[in-house]
C-alpha cells in the first residue's frame, strides 16, 4: 500500500464552494405531504394558506344572551330595559352560533333575572359586541405559515383552525452513517488492547436527528478497500447523504478518499481547520458523500462545519444555529496562521461579562465537547488571540444557564464535582463549572475578576499556615470571604501493594523510582517543595521532578499506567483507580469568594450546599477526608 | 343546572404554589434504565460515572513509527538517528496500541526513509510524545454527566466511550389530554355553525412532546357530568396528569370543576391572569389534574403558566425556558391592576434597539400566537405600560432571528405576504414581520425609529399627489428613501352579484346601504374623504362612517359575512372571499425606508426580491395591480 497519499490544505470557505455549488437541485428541497396532526418539528415546503375561515360562522364570544341591540339602546340604572327570554334574549354559551335575527351578546354577568320567562339589563349594547365575526382568528385563503418554517405547537392548531389537514413539508433526509475501522468494536464488546469502542456513529445519529434528518447507522465496515466500495455503493443508492466515519486521513488503511474518487468524484481531501483537518467531500451519483476523521472532536466539527449546512440546503433552514456571545478571553490562545481553529471554552458570566477560558485542545477529548460551555473560532487571519481579548463565541448553553453557573477556577478537588451534583440536584436551574489550573492559578482568576470562587491549599512555608498568608499577599486591594470547604489527606499514589516500597520523602531520589509531578502553582507541588527543603532534599535528584500533570487523577493514571512508579495526590485519586496510598500529611482545602459575589442568590445556594449535611456525608463517604470546619467562616477582608 | 359558579380571582404565585406543594414525591422524579444509544433529549436520573477508561490502552495519538524516546536523543540535520524497522521502529496508525517496550511515536511526516530496513529521524522525541496513555479523555470512576441533564449526542458518545452501556432517565409522565365539549368536531368533519374544530389536544400535546412528556389525545367527551366522571377516573388511572380541556369556566356546561371536587380536591378554580383566567387545578388520587379553558390562546397561556413548570418537576429540569431580551414598547399596554397579564408582541431590531409591538390581545385568536415573536408579561401591580417603556420579553425566536427580520410597519398589502415569501425561499434566514396600522402609522413608527420600512398610499388632497406630500411634512429632519412597491385599483367590495347595485361613493348615503369604514390615517379612508369632498357629501350621511376596521381582510369578512353591504378596499381582498368589486380608482404604494437602513444587508435582500420578475409576476396575478415601476427609487432626502 503506497504511503503517497498527501492532504490538500484548502481554507474552509473554498471547501464549503467547491462542494455546495456542486449539489444538483433534484437532491435538494424535496417534499411530500404529511397529516398535520404529526407535523410537529418538520418544515414547511411551501407557503401554507386557509381552506376554512375561523370562525367559521358568527360566534357568541361570551356566555350570555344574543339580542338585537337596538333593543338595548338606552337602557341604564334608572331606566333599565327588560327583555322577554326566547323572544328576544335567548342564552347562548361562549362559541354557540349566534341565533338568526340577533346582532349583539349581553354578558350573562350583567343580566338580571327578573322572573322564568324575563331578563333584565342596565347597560347598552352596541351592534356586534360580544361576537366574533366570520374569520375574526383566520380568513379563507389567507397566508397562516411561510414556507421554510419550523412547524411549532401552534402552528399545528392554526393550520387545523384553518381547515388544513395536510401539510406539505420538506422530506427529512436520510442520512447513511458508515462506521469503518478494523479496530472499531459494538459497545458492550470485551476489550482489548487497539480495539476502539464505535461510538462516533450514535454521535452524528443524535446530531443527524436533531438537524432534522433522519439517521441510518449501518454496522462496522472493516478495513477491506472492496468491502468500502460495494458498502458506498449501496449507501449512495438507499441515503441522501452518506457519511463514512474514518479512513480519511492519510494512513495505510485510509482507503476513504480512493473509494470516493473510484466511485464518483473526490472534490476535496484535506480543509484548513484544526481540529478535522483529514475530512472528505465527494459527489457519487450525484449524492454527497463525506469522509470525516475518527477522533470524536474532529468528527463532531466536521458535522458541524459541513453536514449541517448540507442539511440545511435540503431544508431550506438553517438547523441547529446557536447563540452568540461577546466573551472576554481568560487565556492567550496560540494558533497557527493560515488555519481556522475551533477552540472549547468554559463560559461564565462573572459580573457583567462573560469569561471564556480555552480547554483541551486535544482532538481525541470527547468531554472536552461535554463539558464545553462554547465555541470560539480564531480566524485564519491571526496567529491567535490575547488574554483580556474580546471574542465572538457560539454558545452549547443559554446565556440564562450562563449566567447561572458559578464559575470555580483553581485548585481541583473530587468534592467540587458532588458539590456541583448536590447543587443541581437541589436547583435544577444552576450549575457549578469548575476549570483546573491550580491553587495560584485560581487566586489570579479571582483577580482578574474572571471566577466567582477558587479552590486552593497552599502551605506557606514561613507561617506553616495555609492559603491566608498568600490571600493577603496577593490580593492586597481586593475584599474576599474565605470559607473552608475541608481537610484532605496528602501522600503518595502507588501501584497496588507498593511494588517499589515506597515510605517517605526520602525515597523520591531512588535510582528505580520516576516520579510525575504537578504543575508550577498547585498546592501539591509546593507542599512537596516545604518537604523538600525542610528534609534538604535536591529537587534535581528526583526523576521526574520536571515532569507535570495538572490534576490529582492525571497523576493517578499516571501511575495505574506504569509509566511513573509515584506522585503526589489524594486519597480519592488513588481509590478511584484501586492504586494504594501512603499518607503524607493533612492539609487545608479552602474556598476564596469575592465580596461582590458573598450575597448573591447564587453563592447563596452554594453555602446552603456546602453546609448540607448531604455534602458533608457523601464527601467523607469518599475517605481521606475530614468535614469538622467545612462551610466555616475563615477570614472577611 | 346551576348558574351559581364563581370563578375565584386568586393571584398567580398563590395558585402555583396552593398546586405544587401539594404534590407527592412518589408522582416526581422516577426514573427508568434504557440504552445509553436511545437516551438523546432524556434527562439523567443520577450522575452518570464512566465504568471503563479511554483510551483503556496506551495508544498511538499519530500515524507514525513507535520507538524507544532514549534511542532518539541527539538526532539533529548533521547528525541524524537511523533506526532499523521492526525492532527499533514500528510501524503503527493512529489509534493502535503502543507495541510493548516502546515509549513515543515519531510521526509518519518526520520519517525518512532509506532503505526497506531502516528509517531516518533528524528530531528527537520525549518520553510519552505523540502517545494518548490509559485515561486520557475519561477515567474510569470519573463523573461523565451529573443528574438532571438533557443528554445530548455528545453525551451519548462520552457514555459509551466510558463503557455507560445503560442509563438512567427520568421517566417521561405520561399526559392525558381530554378534549371535552359536544360542539366539538374532530379535524376533516363537515362543518355546520356551531361546531368547533377540535385542535387544542394536537397543540397541547406538541407542547407535551417539546416539554419532555408523552402525550395521549383522547377522544372528545362531549358535555355529559356522568361520562366526564368516567373518562376522568379512567385517564388518572393511566396517566401521569390529566388535561381537561374546556368546561373550565362558569357557563351552563362547565363540568369541569365539579367533576375535579367529586373525584378528588378542587385547589383553584379561577387565577387573576389574563388570557386564562378559569383555569382549574386539582389533585385525583394524588395525580394532577388540570382543567383548562377552550380558547387556543388561554389554552397555550395555561400550559406555560402550570403544565410546564409541573413537568419540569417531574423530569428535575426546567423545560422550554426561553431567552429574554429588553424591548423598547412601542404603543402603551393598558392592564388592570391585580391581575398578571401576558400580552403577545411582534419583535424587531431597529438600529441597536429591539422594539416590542403590543399585538391583538383577542384570547381566541391562535394566529396571535403563531405570529408573535415574544411574550410580555404586565405585572399585577401595574395598571399598564407607557409607549418607550423599556421590558423585559420572553422570546419565541432566537435573537438571531430577530435581527434578521424586516420590521414593516404601516398599510398593509397582500403583495407583503408574498414579498416576505420569496425573501425567506431565497434567503432562509430573513424574515419579514409586517405590522397593520395604516399608513399615518408606518409612518409615525418610521419617525420613532421603530421599523424598518414603511408601506404607505397617502393622497395628498391639495396636489393630488402621493405619499410624497405626508413625508416631507412629517418626517422633516429625517432622511429617507421611498421606492414604489406597485400601483393597485381600490374600490367597492360588495357581495356576490352586487345585489345593492352599488356604482359609486354616492350610493353610500342610500338608506338601505350600510357601510363598513377603516381606521383614521389609513390611506384608504383619506382616499374616501378626498372623493366625499369633491362630490361634496357630508360623511355624517353614511350609516357605518364611524365603524372601522384595520384591513382590508376585514373589510371584506365584514361584507362577507352580511354584517355590512360594502366598504373600500382593494380588489385582490374582495377576490379571496369570493366577492364582487367594483373599481374607483388606481392608487399609488409606495415604502418609506429610513437612509441609515438603506444599504444594510437586511434592505439589499429585499429589495434583490421586490426587483425581481418572479415578485413582479405574483402579485401582478393577483389581479387588480400594475408593477410599472415597481423597485423604482422615487425620492431620497
Amino acid at each position: 500500500m503506497s504511503r503517497t497519499i498527501y492532504l490538500d490544505n484548502i481554507p474552509l470557505e473554498t471547501a464549503r464552494e467547491k462542494f455546495f455549488l456542486r449539489l444538483n437541485q433534484p437532491v435538494l428541497l424535496r417534499s411530500e405531504q404529511i397529516p398535520t396532526e404529526l407535523s410537529l418539528g418538520r418544515v414547511t415546503a411551501e407557503p401554507v394558506f386557509a381552506c376554512l375561515s375561523s370562525p367559521h360562522y358568527h360566534a357568541s364570544a361570551m356566555d350570555g344572551y344574543a339580542v338585537r341591540a337596538a333593543s338595548t339602546f338606552g337602557a341604564s340604572e334608572t331606566l333599565p330595559v327588560q327583555l322577554k327570554t326566547g323572544e328576544e334574549a335567548v342564552l347562548v354559551d361562549t362559541g354557540d352560533p349566534l341565533p338568526q335575527g340577533y346582532d349583539a351578546v349581553v354578558m350573562i354577568e350583567d343580566v338580571h333575572y327578573i322572573d322564568e320567562n324575563t331578563i333584565e339589563i342596565i347597560q347598552p349594547v352596541a351592534p356586534w359586541e360580544n361576537i366574533r365575526t366570520v374569520g375574526e382568528d383566520l380568513v379563507a385563503t389567507e397566508m397562516i405559515l411561510p414556507a421554510n418554517h419550523i412547524i411549532r405547537p401552534v402552528d399545528i392548531g392554526a393550520m387545523l383552525a384553518g381547515g388544513v389537514n395536510e401539510v406539505s413539508v420538506r422530506v427529512k433526509p436520510v442520512v447513511a452513517i458508515l462506521p469503518t475501522g478494523t479496530e472499531l468494536v459494538q459497545p458492550g464488546s470485551p476489550l482489548k488492547p487497539g480495539d476502539i469502542i464505535e461510538y462516533n456513529s450514535r454521535v452524528i445519529s443524535g446530531l443527524v436527528t436533531e438537524w432534522g434528518g433522519q439517521p441510518k447507522v449501518w454496522g462496522i465496515t472493516p478495513d477491506d478497500y472492496g468491502l468500502l466500495l460495494e458498502r458506498i455503493g449501496q449507501a449512495v443508492a438507499e441515503a441522501d447523504i452518506v457519511v463514512v466515519n474514518a479512513g480519511s486521513s492519510a494512513g495505510t488503511e485510509d482507503f476513504t478518499a480512493r473509494a470516493v474518487a473510484e466511485l464518483g468524484e473526490l472534490l476535496v481531501h484535506g480543509v484548513a481547520i484544526k481540529p478535522g483537518k483529514p475530512v472528505i467531500l465527494g459527489l457519487v451519483k450525484g449524492k454527497p458523500v463525506i469522509g470525516i476523521p475518527g477522533y470524536p472532536v474532529s468528527a463532531v466539527l466536521n458535522c458541524e462545519l459541513f453536514l449541517r449546512p448540507l442539511l440545511g440546503k435540503m431544508l431550506g433552514i438553517e438547523p441547529g444555529l446557536r447563540e452568540t456571545a461577546k466573551a472576554v478571553l481568560a487565556r492567550r490562545v496560540v494558533s497557527p496562521q493560515g488555519v481556522d481553529e475551533f477552540v472549547r471554552v468554559k463560559l461564565g458570566q462573572v459580573g457583567d461579562r462573560i469569561v471564556a477560558t480555552p480547554m483541551s485542545r486535544g482532538a481525541g477529548i470527547i468531554m472536552s465537547l461535554v463539558r464545553a460551555d462554547g465555541l470560539l473560532q480564531v480566524p485564519k487571519l491571526t496567529e491567535g488571540l490575547e488574554a483580556g481579548a474580546e471574542v465572538e463565541v457560539e454558545l452549547f448553553r443559554t446565556k440564562e444557564e450562563i449566567r447561572n453557573t458559578v464559575v470555580a477556577v483553581g485548585s481541583h478537588d473530587i468534592s467540587l464535582d458532588i458539590l456541583g451534583n448536590l447543587l443541581k440536584e437541589r436547583f435544577p436551574r444552576l450549575s457549578l463549572s469548575s476549570a483546573h489550573v491550580g491553587s495560584l492559578g485560581g487566586l489570579m482568576a479571582i483577580k482578574r475578576g474572571e471566577c466567582h470562587i477558587a479552590g486552593m491549599h497552599m502551605l506557606d512555608e514561613q507561617t506553616g499556615e495555609y492559603n491566608l498568608p498568600y490571600i493577603e499577599r496577593l490580593l492586597k486591594n481586593q475584599q474576599v470571604t474565605v470559607i473552608n470547604l475541608m481537610y484532605r489527606q496528602q501522600g503518595f499514589i502507588v501501584a497496588r501493594g507498593n511494588p517499589k516500597q515506597i515510605k517517605g520523602i526520602e525515597d523520591l531520589v531512588r535510582n528505580d523510582v520516576r516520579f510525575i509531578n504537578r504543575q508550577r502553582g498547585a498546592g501539591t507541588r509546593i507542599l512537596l517543595d516545604y518537604y523538600l527543603k525542610q528534609k534538604g532534599i535536591d529537587p534535581e535528584l528526583i526523576a521526574g521532578y520536571d515532569r507535570e500533570e495538572y490534576t490529582h487523577m492525571a497523576v493517578a493514571v499516571a501511575v495505574a499506567s506504569g509509566t511513573v512508579d509515584t506522585g503526589l495526590g489524594i486519597l480519592a485519586a488513588a481509590h478511584a483507580l484501586d492504586l494504594d496510598f501512603v499518607p503524607l500529611t493533612e492539609e487545608r482545602y479552602d474556598l476564596v469568594i469575592p465580596a461582590e459575589f458573598w450575597h448573591t442568590d447564587l453563592i447563596n445556594a452554594l453555602m446552603e450546599i456546602i453546609r448540607s449535611d448531604k455534602f458533608k456525608v457523601r464527601v467523607a463517604g469518599l475517605g481521606g477526608y475530614d468535614m469538622r470546619d467545612t462551610g466555616k467562616v475563615l477570614m472577611q477582608s
